[in-house]
């Protein structure tokens, strides 16, 4: 029995990777509980392992049923598998329902599959900080890889990015989308590009015209050309690419140096978030001066960089 | 003649809407000048006056060109103008080309419309402090109103609702995302909805799926329910009845306390930029300490909560 007063058995339950520790950790991360500074200190040498894997694409192009083909496929391979469901669209109405988790429920009891879903509460940013908290969790809690699911329209498969060790980004035939993904700079961010729903008419063309844009876009000698996969998750083909893309990503980034460059850039984006909790009133150990000197700047009496000089220079509680 | 080395020359022109001054003070605030701070001090008692008019859409939705028809008619009214268009989904390839400011030629000329486009520079969150400093130049030089374009898809308009007084969704018939942008929750930062190319068919068709949506969707007493207004750039018809929904806004807006509310919001996100800002190597008056301990962390030698703090304590250069 874990309980949330006692933070040694709550470790020692995340390391051996029981479900309930897992989810009540996480639940902690969620809520910015005071207890996870010290949580995520305690588990930090047992991290550092676990791949994370992004999927992003547009609503409706099967993400989930992917994560779901993919998670299938993985623990056939024995591993421990994380999945983090996230949904940055919707601040302003404190969390949006994850309808589509239903299509995880083959999985829902399996001890060797932690599935979460996050939403943002109302206030940008927050989730921000808590999904690399999360996923340190789940690393401790032995997930070799961590699948993590955000709706990907504009800047939220920005945020995958900077998160996932590998971004994969989803397109569906007939969507008609993809030119316009295109446009938008979601390639960009694309290390596998996934054709999903792969039995319908119109995949093969879709990954033609993909591959077309990619070798139109990438001209440098030795980049990684993100490959263009097929993937059903109705007749579960092409799993096996897909997790095949992924590693021969991982070893050319391994061999390029673009791994560390990457985990430096998550660390730091992962810093920066808790220097701004601390900032706000809500943070565990935060000084809480924020909503003080913000108000100062609104009504014109201070201006917005003494008022960040006076942030960081205040000791309050620090 | 206006040079960067004489700040009070700089102020002097920006204040006096000085074409040259502004363009000036915005390239300072772009590449994070250490004259910023005191630029934006100086011109702290001049700000607080302009109303800033987000304008978001996805891509081909018609955005530049309302913009361009709005700038005319604001100028009809003797209004000194400026426009942002913003462009944030491109940030791993270093900004984007903001192909259609060919349709905003009409203003090049006039002195009383400053235009400006943004793109991100490889880094995330530069933008981020970038924009609410130009609009304060924007504002200081007289500017009445701002237009702020984004391509809106996924968190940029959020990224713009958070920054401006009043957001313009913008949606055009036949493009088929109506009810993709309802899902991804975009209907939800727009304060007035504009339905673009009116001049089309499906128009008003639009309208109507529209407002049958956002009447489905609030029932709160007293709370603002967004209009549906039919705008056409090529006929300028629609003009007034879109400004008048922004005049109706605002005063709802001033009446209920949510104007002061959201000015409070956007100078917190203002003055959290620059906590960042500071932390970073590269900003002005800034400790410099950030990628070192992201390269501790990244390193597992030094947990993430840690790291901010030390951040936070070190008084180096502040």
């Amino acid at each position: 029995m874990v309980t949330a007063l006692d933070p040694a058995a709550l470790l020692e339950g995340v390391r051996e990777g029981r479900p309930r520790a897992v989810g009540r950790a996480i639940s902690l991360v969620e809520a910015s509980s005071p207890l996870v500074p010290a949580l995520v200190a305690g588990l930090a040498p047992d991290t550092g392992r676990a791949l994370v894997v992004g999927l992003t694409g547009s609503p409706g192009v099967g993400k989930s049923s992917a994560v779901g083909a993919l998670v299938a496929r993985l623990r056939e391979r024995d591993q421990r598998v994380g999945v983090l469901a996230v949904d940055p669209t919707s601040p302003f109405s404190g969390g949006a329902v994850l309808g589509d988790r239903v299509r995880m429920q083959e999985h829902a009891l399996d001890p060797g599959v932690h599935i979460r879903s996050m939403a943002t509460r109302g206030e940008l940013g927050g989730l921000a900080a808590a999904v690399p908290a999360a996923l340190r969790v789940l690393d401790a809690a032995g997930c070799a890889t961590t699948l993590v699911e955000t709706v990907g329209v504009g800047q939220s498969e920005v945020a995958v990015a900077a998160t996932a060790d590998v971004t994969l980004v989803l397109l569906a035939p007939g969507a008609g989308d993809g030119v316009q993904l295109a446009k938008a700079g979601v390639l960009e961010v694309a290390d596998v590009l996934v054709v999903s729903k792969a039995d319908r008419d119109g995949a093969s063309a879709l990954a033609q015209e993909l591959r077309a844009m990619v070798n139109h876009g990438r001209t440098e000698p030795g980049a990684w050309a993100p490959p263009v996969v097929l993937l059903s998750s109705t007749d579960r083909t092409g799993l096996d690419e897909v997790l095949g893309a992924v590693e021969d990503f991982v070893a050319h980034q391994r061999a390029s140096g673009g791994w560390e460059r990457r985990r430096a850039r998550r660390a730091r984006g992962e810093v920066e978030q808790l220097v701004l909790a601390r900032v706000r009133a809500d943070a565990p150990g935060g000084g809480g001066e924020l909503d003080r000197v913000a108000a100062e700047v609104a009504a014109g009496r201070l201006d917005p960089y003494e008022a960040a000089r006076q942030l960081l220079d205040t000791p309050s509680g620090r």
